[in-house]
């Protein structure tokens, strides 16, 4: 065996395992070895202070170094990087709404988003970025080591270099512990894909200004915190591996019984209500009997929008604009730069509807159709929707569920925060996430919902096209409970 | 538990486990157990001289039902289903040809391919139909139980109903074994799926005329054989869960150092030279760092090809023809019909170098691009090229290992026959599959080449996406070897 042992060792799994209770020593550690939270708190806020992002609207036309094609009104950058904005024209048979068009940011490449961990006093920290991004609302927000486009570190835009790139350009003699492609927003996004990856490294790293290391345990603490933790290091951290049968000797629930029920749902000899078999025939048969037909169609001439005072708008108000912007950063690769973005109308709701069933927690995930998705479906949370957007749409295109997301009483929240999306993309789009308890009967079911356990998700998660990025967000948020308020 | 239980004894589980075994048991059963071999041929043979498919070449202009759109020169039928043969250009970057244009037969429709499997004496034996198809050279060949295109079964022809369909359509109460939607030829297809499924009963089937039923053994066996087990069938049985450590009780390999190294790489628990973390990642590498730009664009306006004497050809005569062709059949769903098919020059080379590696069978598997797969690349055989093509192009792009396959001495090929490949779309495209023992350094890789074990290639083939059908069709013939000739 000597061959294979002295290939394993060279090249490290990323599989789980040790990796998995290293993690949850982690997420036991609640205040650091490196840095306390007050302390964070106190660099975050000098920080915030120091960098700065001023974003100003402009009308599309102003957009320096964008136009729009002449015939199909696309707009793209002059360089042909970046991405650019289309149109899209939806067709899913059977749906609530079958037929529609929309604006859409058809984006290629397919970024890195990493976070580099490291060993402090035998607890593994992450490597954090406190970073302005033009779409977020208010100052920074906590980001992976490595935010980059394709574009940005084949430096299109001439900008200064990425710090740490290099840990997640070169894998082959790293330890790379998660590295999977995971989709964005479909609903937005013409098959965007990051890479999502985690690499440890035992050599010592400089401390870039702007950088700081953080334990997972202080991350779940900042994941409660509204706007803190944003949605490139919620999508990284959901994909860390967490499944382990021994969890529960470090997590030690004890007699929190939503906790134990959490961790034994991490556990991978746990049964869930169905097998994986299941799980991966019911995505099958729900990709297969969905018909859908997506066209890319030019911008400027999408049924119901139109462009008007600079910007592109439903004329129903509803639903985003796309409007241009100018940025003024410091603390970012090039100081001043316009751009289009994509502006929401109205605060989304996300939520998990999760059950204890038989001592085992169970998420109720939904199959879910999303016109920019590679592969027809991926898994979302039980509610995802912007309620102000049904008021213009049929009724039964309400989404399900969404009555016991209303009706929840104080004690069924177990998460509840306002987290930010992409503030790369999207201007001021901000979600509530919660996660609830329920008591819903687990035998009625839509065919297009399932109950799936925590490390069903962790499988689904180690490969693309499973798990849409609402629903990681939620992963994220759904671990950040399972170590307690524990010692701060 | 109770609830959990009772959940999971109603849709079991296709997860491997038992299955596996029972698997492996029909694999030991070489002559079955409703017909012997030697009865099968003299059916098979009888029914081939029943059934009859005469295929006529015409002119493209001539296929009736067909026609070319004036603007576009694409073609597609009156109905708008089945499929349309379009134009692809293809740029990626640093391949050997790094910019080409082809056409492309665009199949958005994801159809069924369903092996039906029930017990007789208590072993596993599959419903398979001999089927004869227009591109076939001669005869009827092995086909699954049900061979459907999503317009054949909704009935756009109006043929007959397809016998056994109604087991793959409701799969809620049935025993599902495999149920994944898997890739079909990415230099042929665009996004082309098919549903491989294996569904259980237990009830009484009647046996429809054209019909039988078959233990792993036989089709192992019948594997052996030029053009017997159609492309269909043979993905299909690719799919098959295989991995479980008990599997050497069963499969008995003795003192076979081949058979025993096999058996031990479906082992879950046997390491291989890589983790599965470490081939994800490489994957997840290979996808990222491939710059490929696919563009759908009209066929008449493909450089390189032309429309002479009603078909469309290469310049340099080489690749494949898109020809016509009319059909009249006796046994299929409709007697008579003419559409376009694909007709590659030259018969190809798809070949397994395979490697017993501390006594586990190891097989050097290709992170191939083309130019039709859904994301970038899927992992192909070793060797899988038509060596005629490469006459015409430049020499850097002759396929690593060829030499190997070419130079095998006869004791080091442990598989080699001619098989076809789908004879609905393909006229008359057959290649020659190798799986050929090496003594090839593993040390020395190409970063687009990897050693995998059989059951990591198995734990990938649980999911769309990673494994192509050349490479499945080889996993298929691989899983051949592992019973060995056995009583007859």
């Amino acid at each position: 065996m000597a061959d294979l042992l002295a290939r394993s060792s060279a090249v490290l799994t990323g599989k789980g395992g040790d990796t998995a209770l290293r993690i949850a020593e982690s997420a036991m550690c609640r205040d650091g070895r490196v840095m306390d939270l007050a302390s964070f708190r106190r660099w975050f806020a000098e920080l915030g202070l120091r960098t700065y992002t001023r974003t100003e609207r402009v009308p599309l036309e102003e957009v320096e170094g964008w136009s729009s094609d002449p015939v199909t009104g696309n707009i793209g950058h002059r360089s042909g990087g970046f991405f650019t904005i289309e149109g899209l024209d939806v067709h899913i048979q059977d749906g609530p709404v079958p037929d529609w068009s929309q604006p859409i940011i058809n984006q290629p490449e397919v970024g890195i988003l990493g976070i580099l961990v490291k060993e402090f006093d035998g607890v593994l920290h992450c490597l954090m970025q406190a970073k302005v991004e033009p779409g977020n609302c208010d100052g920074p927000q906590l980001s992976p080591t490595v935010q980059a486009t394709r574009s940005n570190y084949t430096r299109v835009h001439r900008g200064k270099p990425i710090p740490y790139l290099e840990y997640f350009r070169d894998t082959a003699r790293r330890r790379v512990i998660t590295d999977v492609r995971q989709s964005e927003q479909g609903s937005a996004f013409h098959h965007k894909r990051n890479r999502n990856m985690v690499v440890e490294v035992t050599e010592d790293v400089e401390l870039v200004d702007g950088f700081c290391w953080l334990t997972i345990g202080q991350l779940h603490r900042l994941l409660a915190v509204d706007d803190m933790v944003n949605m490139d290091a919620r999508t990284v951290l959901s994909c860390l591996p967490v499944a382990h049968p021994g969890l529960a000797s470090v997590l030690r629930p004890g007699a929190d019984g939503f906790r134990s029920a959490l961790v034994r749902s991490c556990d991978p000899d746990t049964p869930g209500i169905w097998s994986m078999g299941d799980v991966l025939s019911w995505i099958t048969d729900v990709r297969s009997r969905t018909d859908v037909l997506i066209r890319r169609v030019p911008l400027n001439a999408l049924p119901g929008w139109r462009r008007v005072d600079g910007r592109i708008s439903h004329e129903s108000g509803r639903f985003f604009d796309v409007i241009g912007v100018r940025v003024e950063a410091s603390g970012r690769e090039v100081s001043r730069w316009s751009q289009p973005m994509v502006e929401p109308h109205g605060m989304g709701v996300v939520a998990f509807l999760v059950k204890r069933i038989d001592g085992v927690l169970h998420v109720l995930v939904h199959a879910r159709v999303e016109a920019g998705y590679v592969d027809v479906v991926e898994l979302a949370p039980t509610v995802q929707c912007t309620p102000e957007n049904y008021e213009v749409l049929p009724r039964s295109a309400r989404p399900r569920f969404i009555g016991e997301v209303e009706r929840a009483e104080p004690g069924q929240i177990r998460y509840d925060a306002v987290l930010s999306e992409e503030g790369g993309r999207f201007y001021h789009a901000r979600n509530r996430y919660l996660i609830i308890e329920t008591d819903l009967d687990t035998h009625v079911e839509h065919p297009d919902y399932r109950w799936l356990t925590v490390h069903q998700l962790g499988d689904l998660l180690r490969h693309s096209h499973y798990v849409n990025i609402q629903a990681r967000s939620l992963i994220a948020c759904l671990h950040s409970l399972s170590a307690g308020p524990g010692p701060a």
